[in-house]
Parts: structure tokens; sequence; C-alpha cells
């Protein structure tokens, strides 16, 4: 998608140099754009603990280029090992996001057909290339199917605006490109449906605030800032048409784990007759859980509550204390919203009911029995 | 209740100089205590409308001050212009709020007793003391009444914490004293029975993080700060033992205005089989209204939200900015939860379901035929 007229992805490796793999640091945004580099594993799972990097496709992308880092820099005879020392940091560094299992979980697959260090070497980097591509790919498609359940609503409204409620920033900058909830809302807009986006700001980290609301306005889609308060007020003054938020990790039974707060929209969306859909590429599955409240849910520190950073008048970015001294803060990252309250989910092959058998049937090669 | 162990209202006339008004200005808390002198009318519909005074309870009593200012500033035999003139800034101050209206009118009421400018002075000034009396009289008795629900939800669990949920501020810096959700809290604490309270924040102006969390951390009852997002996650973790809210308008039908955000507390509460109730003073009642959806709903800045105001490493109060720059921002201050959600309405005179005739029969003489 496009900063300033450019287009970007989220992580690329370096074309003159694949030891370095390029991000844009999200800590920094919507004040600073600037890439990062990454190059090494350490640095991969700092940037991926400490959000430089963040949301269900790109923390996968992150993964597999950590995994490529730990190769290159594995010493002779030991790459398996410096793969399953990468696996186990990168499992660890964000424990809800199921992506970034399922990318590691491949590089390992892939490295085990290399004969010798070199082919390992070579397989482990065009496998973190491809969960890339695949993640834009993918996230293409499910905008492909996505935007159907725009134009209908576009048609039921004669054309007028239809209004979207996102959470959180399941955006390009959550993805490798096109993002997952809006990746219907781009499809939308090439289609000339007119759309706008109400935007939950999303604390504590401010997701919506600071990325999906400069995304939408670098590629041009109208859209307003809202507290994540306000969506239930504005569900019942019929000020939105639906809501699709992303996804960290959904269970093959259809329960879906997303920022915190996601599961109160979902509320108030049943309560008033809204259409509620979740935007997923396939790789955020969980094939093993069958009941959401098992997926573990990260806690993050309470600092992230109790100060916030943000542009000064002199152009710096600031850390400012929000409460007294000595406030306790709990701070959990994502809740659960049970399948019940989902209208349907938009996957690459489809949108599909949320409940098990309906998953199963899209996607049967994936079944553990 | 206390500052740093010694005792404070929210407001008062200065002892020696009734034309002095004195309030605590909460834009400076909690990082500043900073005493405030009203001593015009222009300059209480500038704090009522600023925030320097806000909460269901303070802005009655506030403006009942306001009415007085208007009063003793009144040209000779101009008092009752100067009164109405009062009125209309005072009711434009805060749309939403039903205390303002109610205290207005009871000034202007009260007014007409008096024989000549002197007189009519005195009366509203002592009415405007009266207000905040009764204010004080009222939230400690809704305090008594809604104590019991938690004595009996600690005596469920065998006297272990009860984890009570509130949103905002309805704490006794948003009334003249106790405050009214926060009044059964400490009457609690008193009784012995140990209580553990969950802060909403309370985006965007942060009343739950910067003024709940605060007087309850100077009255030792203990308490987390949580973002809005959270609560529907700690109640499907059983982490919630009940809700209290406090609220701007209820209508006599039993649907509750309170700050925005609250319905989706009261969604996920009803989904959870969490008791949600809301406690006020009558004076917050709407006797007119037959219809929540009919309350207005104030709008305010989105600066709000795209803004925010800590306090720095080297301890002064900045303004930052957390969007990028012409980010559009919807705020609107207040939602409407409806009565079939809301286990019952804790009030001076008791308990009460929330719907009409029970209402009614608490409060036979205010019935609009």
């Amino acid at each position: 998608m496009k900063i300033n007229g450019q287009s970007y992805r989220t992580i690329w490796p370096d074309p003159d140099d694949n030891s370095r793999i390029l991000i844009i640091d999200q800590r920094q945004l919507p004040h600073y754009f600037v890439i990062e580099p990454l190059t090494t594993l350490d640095g991969t799972v700092a940037a991926i603990r400490d959000m430089h990097v963040r949301g269900a496709g790109l923390i996968g992308a992150t993964a597999g280029f950590g995994m490529h880092l730990a190769a290159i820099h594995s010493l002779p005879g030991k790459i398996e090992e410096a793969l399953e020392h990468g696996a186990e940091l990168l499992d660890k560094s964000r424990p809800t996001a199921r992506n970034l299992k399922w990318a590691v979980e491949r590089i390992l697959r892939a490295a085990k057909n290399g004969k010798d260090d070199d082919e390992k070497k070579t397989l482990v980097f065009e496998t973190a290339c491809a969960i890339a591509n695949e993640d834009a790919a993918f996230c293409k498609a499910l905008g492909e199917h996505g935007v159907k359940i725009i134009e209908d609503l576009s048609k039921a409204k004669e054309g007028e605006t239809v209004n979207i409620l996102t959470h959180c920033n399941a955006g390009w900058l959550a993805f490798v490109d096109y993002g997952s909830a809006t990746a219907p809302i781009y499809a939308a807009r090439d289609a000339g449906i007119k759309v706008h986006v109400w935007v939950d700001e999303t604390r504590p980290w401010n997701q919506g605030a600071r990325l999906t609301a400069w995304e939408l306005q670098q590629e041009g889609i109208p859209c307003t800032l809202i507290t994540d308060n306000a969506g239930g007020h504005l569900m019942q003054q019929k000020m939105v048409d639906m809501v699709i938020v992303g996804t960290d990790r959904t269970t093959h039974t259809g329960d879906v784990a997303n920022k915190i707060g996601t599961y109160l929209k979902a509320l108030a969306a049943h309560d008033n007759n809204i259409p509620f859909y979740v935007a997923l590429p396939s790789s955020t599955f969980d094939w093993e859980l069958d009941h959401g409240s098992d997926i573990p849910i990260e806690e993050r520190s309470g600092d992230e509550i109790t100060t916030i950073s943000g542009l000064t008048e002199n152009g710096n970015i600031e850390l400012i204390h929000l409460t007294a001294p000595d406030t306790r803060a709990l701070n959990y990252g994502f809740d659960v919203t049970p399948a019940r309250l989902i209208s349907g989910l938009i996957t690459e092959r489809g949108i599909v009911a949320a409940e098990r058998e309906a998953i199963h049937r899209l996607f049967p090669e994936k079944i553990i029995s």
C-alpha cells in the first residue's frame, strides 16, 4: 500500500543484502516514518515483543525472517540447534499470536528438507519470503471475498456511504500488505463504493489512533477516530452499517481472540442487529484448540496504561504520566469473542460461518483428527 | 472525604466571604491539587463547560452557587433578570446533565419567595447551600442502601474480596461528598467488608484514571486501573462481582444516560450474569422524558481524543498530540443504557427496579401527570 504516494510492504529483505530485513518501526507512527533494519534473531525477538512490528500476519512474517537471521548466523553444522533456539525465543515473544507459531513451524519443517547448511539456509530464506508473499496474496484474496458484503450494504443503502467500524489495526500495517479487516475496505474503494470507517482508538497502545487512522488517510479512505467507548452509542444511533475486525488467533470452532475490547463491540453489534465480521488468512486459525477460553491471553506492562507518548509542540516524541504515582494497572492484550456473536469469517477461500463444521468444510486438509 | 488525610468537600463558599465559591480544579488532578475561587457567573459557566468541575451532583451544586454569584452581582431591581440570564447560560453549559437544570429551577423558584433584592439574595444563597448539603446527605443515604448489595456478595463469597467495576468518576469528586457509585463502596469499607475496585480509565477525559483511581487511593480503597476495553474480558474471567456506575440523567422509566461506554459494560455484565447497578440521588431523574433515546447527548471537541495532557519527567503538565495532523475525531460524551440491562437503581430512598411503576412508587410526589 502507499505512504506519501510510494508503495511499501511492512517487511522486506534488503535487495542488496538479505542479512538485513527492513521493517517500518510502528512505535514511531504516525509522527515519524522510520525504516529499521533487523540483522539478528535477538533484535527480531525484541522488535516483536516491544511492538516495532505487530499484527497477526506481520508477526508471522517477521518470525519467518527472524528464523532466517538465526540460520545465517548459525555456527557450522549447528543450524538445526540455531533454528530450535530461534523457535523457542520467537514463540514466547507474543503468546496470543497464532501466526507466529505457524510461521516458525513452517520454517522448521522446510529446513529439514535441506541436505546441508547452505541448502537449509536457502530453504529457510525462501520459505520466509513465501510466508510474506502468501500473506499479501491471502489478504488480497480475502478483500475480494469481503467486498461483496460491503457491496450488498451499499446497494441496500442505494449507494449511500457504508459506515464500517473497526477495532485495533488489522490494516496493511498488521500484515505484509492490504491487511485483513481493511482488505475488503480497500477493495470497496477500488470498486467505487462509498465507504467511511469509524476507527476505534484502541487503548492502551492506540493502534487505531496511531496506525489505522494514518494508513486510511494515506490511502485516501474517509475515516473518523472515536474512543473505544463510543461504538455502542454509534450503533444505537444507526451510524454503523457493519463491523470488521482482524484476529490474532481463531479456534477451528469459530471463537475469536482479538485486541482487548473486541468482545464489547461484538456484543453491541449483536444488540443492534449489525453484522460483525472477522477477517483472517487461514494461518491465523488454531486447529487444535476447541474453546476460545483456552487461548492464552497476553498480559503486558501496566505502564502502557499509566503513561503515553506523543508529539509535543516542539516536534519531539515525549512520554507523559497520566495517573497518580503508584497507580496499579492491569493490562490484558486480548479478549475472546464467542462464535455466537460473529456473523461470519472472511478468509482467503471465501466467507464462512463461525462454526466448526463450516470451517472444516472450507479447510478440509487442516483438520486434526 | 479525605485528601492527604484532611476532609474536603468538592465545593464550598469561602467562610469569610460568600462571594468567593471555592472548588477543586479537577483538570489538574491527580498531578496537582489546586483550589480555585469562582467569583462570577461567567467564570462558573466556564468552570462547568471546561470541566474544572464535572459529575452529576457537583454540576448541580456548582450551578446553584453560580446562580448565587449572578444574584449578588445583579443591578438594583434586576435580580430576576440576572437569575433568568444565569439560568440560560448555565443550562447550556452541559446539555446532558439533569442535576444542572434541576438546581437552576430550584433556585429560580426559591428567589420568587423573596420580597426584595436582599431577601431574594439570601434565599438564593441558602438554597444553593441546601442543594450542596442535600447532595452530600443523599449520597450518604444511597451508600447506606447500596452497601447491602455488596454485603450480600461478600457473604456469598464467604468474606473474600468483592470486585466492583466502575466507569468514569461517580465518586465524591463528582458530587459534593461521598459520591454516588462510590458511596456504597465507602460504606462497605467502613463496615469492614473487603472490596477491590476495577477502575475504567474512561477515555477521552480519563475521569477514571485521573480522578477515581486517585480518590480511592486517597481513601485507602484497593483499586486497579484498566482500559475501557478490558471490562468484558475481566467479566468473562469471573474477575468482576458487580458493576456500579453513576448517571448524568435517568428517565423516570429507567433508561440511564451516563459517560460514553457505560452501555458496553452493561451489555457485558448482562452477557455474564453480573449485577449492574446505577446509583443516583433523585435529583438526577428526568420526570418528563419517557425514552432514553430522547436525552440530548453532548458532543465535545475532537481535540479531547487527538491530544492528551499529563505530567512530564520534569513535573510539568504538557499537552501531546496522539494522532497524525488533520485526523478527524468525533467525541460524544454520553450514551444511554436501556433499562432492560440494569439490575437496579440505588437511590437515597432505597434500591428500586429500573422501571416506571417501581420508580413512581418510590417517588410518588415527583410524577408529572
